[in-house]
């Protein structure tokens, strides 16, 4: 698990929407469902918290607005690292959404756009049963939201006999997974994310706090070492431009975080994933978290070219429906993103795009030793230096 | 969610066992896993404690025991609720599978014993890739364990000065989840367990405590009215010959238990549920779970021989599919018994037999209005009065 820096809170609150806006007049008819603030238990790094979390509803919107920053924050400057960060990734979605659609060859993105009236907004695409990938799904997401008071205090270490009042934050992020259909053209996770909180409304002179947090990471059926060393590679540069102890630590951080604990094993064969970082300048961080975006097409692509048309056999697709089930026990388990969403009443079709089309589980299922998917089991038990 | 009753405790830690057992040389130098005892939160009812949480690892067994009581247990009394609750789970064990494999009429169970070293141990059984099943379990399992002294602190309002220790238990279960191949074959759940706590170590006085726990559930991908109506009758005859208020209550606790917060709808069309239950004789309840754990078989077998070999369309296939995957969202994020087993580093393989042998994620899947899917999903977000 990534350990918890300074103010190590909600960075995964905001890939998710709350929202009825996409259910049609008949899931309406169909349900007595009503939403209601609720109590939840909640992590937030360090800091268990009980929290009454209610999540403000979305408008669809007939079309994506320039910007989904709030009037004040628009016009206090299109510099501000907010403006910059919305901008950088939704120019990041359409620049991967496009490339994706060219390898596809046939299937296009659905979009879907919304808003909250107080503010904040998304836009969802996702693409299903196309030629090469059987889902992917490419969301950015703005979001103004008020995080607990308990956890500010135990982050700043505040004396315990003071009650600030909730603390306002802002997120914004890019969150995506592609599940391509052939066995041995792996998955790709990314998602980055950029966080600020205000000071407490009752304490305007505590301090504001930033941080980046995000990462790509790859999931593969089989390992192709060639195309495990470009991925990693790929990761390394981008890291390298920045500092050289980024690919290091950041590979380790992402063995860590994807651990199916249950298992003993990593989902994948990682990459890189970070959160929390804000122990250097922000705007190194932000051209930091642009540059990892922008490698996810040189990243991928390459690897997908090479294997989307690779003949396979019935024993090798059940084999990836079987790490496509190990997938599904990481993202409904153990995955924070997932798990705050489905917790807080986020928009689920968004929260669970990131679940593969289909998924397997055999019972005491062991590949056989020295076989292929014994060798990709081995480097999720065992995580290896790629490069 | 169950009200947690008197001492509402670890109900649900017996049909799980920690084993290496069943790892084969191969798997074992694939790994390089150790296993520890944890700090684990654990909700234990109302309480959640940090407990440490250490299970004794197994050991696989050529022939299946007389019993899995220890000795000192066994040779108190064989009429013993103890005792004569695992002589009913073993022996409902054997005729549900024997029943199972007749109708399956080609497949088997493999079976897996196995021991703990102070007592206790378990019989799991599989039948995979059947005629009739595509996956279908039934364990049994007597398991002595250690609770934290916390849960029995808080469940029995002892003052907080007070240190006891940990509160030795002894569990019993019978656990099933069959998943059909044919989409209008429905699965069903089955589950009765037996729950006695002796008093603290350093506290002989304080009172020792035991319960009952339970329930048999149907999850069908499409209703037959017909078929829904005689599995609650069954259900509503059975705790009908015990207690008037049992099945209304039991439905109601079914309905709420089996709930996926996070779509706002239940996995299936219910059954009965119980939790914590020992406010009737004891006597009288252990010939209920005996008349529950009886009524599986009749209340299910006849449904599938009318619905096995039904023709269908790979879109009802799909459909099932889909349900299937709601089951997999149901067990691994809310269901006690498996979130329990997977904190605890429980025996992988036991705890996720419940899990389909395949599942399916759709973006945004809505059934179209009126039709047979919409009705499904209708019934499991407004739960209706079958009989």
């Amino acid at each position: 698990m990534p350990s918890a820096a300074v103010v190590s809170a909600p960075s995964y609150v905001f890939p998710f929407r709350s929202s009825t806006s996409s259910i049609s007049p008949t899931a309406i008819s169909l349900t007595k469902r009503t939403w209601k603030p609720r109590i939840q238990t909640i992590s937030f790094g360090k800091c268990v918290v009980r929290a009454t979390v209610s999540i403000e509803k979305e408008t669809p919107e007939a079309e994506r607005p320039e910007t989904f920053l709030r009037g004040v924050d628009e016009a206090q400057s299109s510099s501000s690292v907010r403006a910059r960060f919305e901008k950088m990734i939704r120019e990041a979605q359409d620049s991967v959404c496009s490339a994706l659609e060219a390898a596809d060859g046939g299937a296009q993105f659905k979009e879907d756009v919304w808003s909250r009236p107080g503010g904040g907004g998304g836009i969802s695409r996702v693409l299903q049963d196309g030629a090469v990938w059987e889902k992917a799904g490419v969301n950015v997401s703005v979001v103004y939201g008020v995080m607990p008071p308990d956890a500010y205090r135990a982050a700043k270490g505040a004396p315990t006999d003071q009650k600030p009042g909730p603390v306002p934050f802002f997120a914004a992020g890019i969150s995506s997974v592609l599940h391509p259909k052939n066995p041995f053209a792996p998955t790709l996770h990314f998602n980055y994310r950029y966080f600020e909180t205000d000071a407490p409304k009752d304490a305007p002179g505590a301090p504001r706090q930033w941080w980046f947090g995000g990462g790509t990471d790859l999931t593969p059926a089989y390992i192709f070492e060639e195309d495990v060393k470009h991925f990693h590679s790929v990761q390394k540069r981008a890291c390298d431009k920045f500092e050289p102890t980024f690919y290091p630590r950041f590979k380790k951080w992402c063995d860590d975080y994807f651990y199916i604990k249950h298992r003993g094993e990593r989902r994948g064969l990682g990459g890189i994933f970070f959160d929390d970082l804000n122990d250097y300048d922000q705007e190194m961080l932000l051209s930091f978290a642009t540059e990892c975006a922008n490698s996810v097409i040189p990243a991928y692509l390459p690897i997908i070219e090479k294997r989307k048309d690779l003949p396979f056999t019935e024993h090798q697709k059940a084999w990836q429906q079987l790490r496509r089930g190990r997938y599904v026990e990481f993202n409904l388990v153990y995955d924070r993103g997932t798990t705050f969403g489905l917790k807080t009443g986020g928009r689920i079709e968004s929260i669970l795009v990131s679940l593969p089309l289909t998924a397997r589980w055999e019972y005491d299922h062991k590949p056989e030793e020295g076989s292929e998917e014994w060798k990709l089991l081995d480097a999720c038990i065992n995580p290896k230096e790629w490069i």
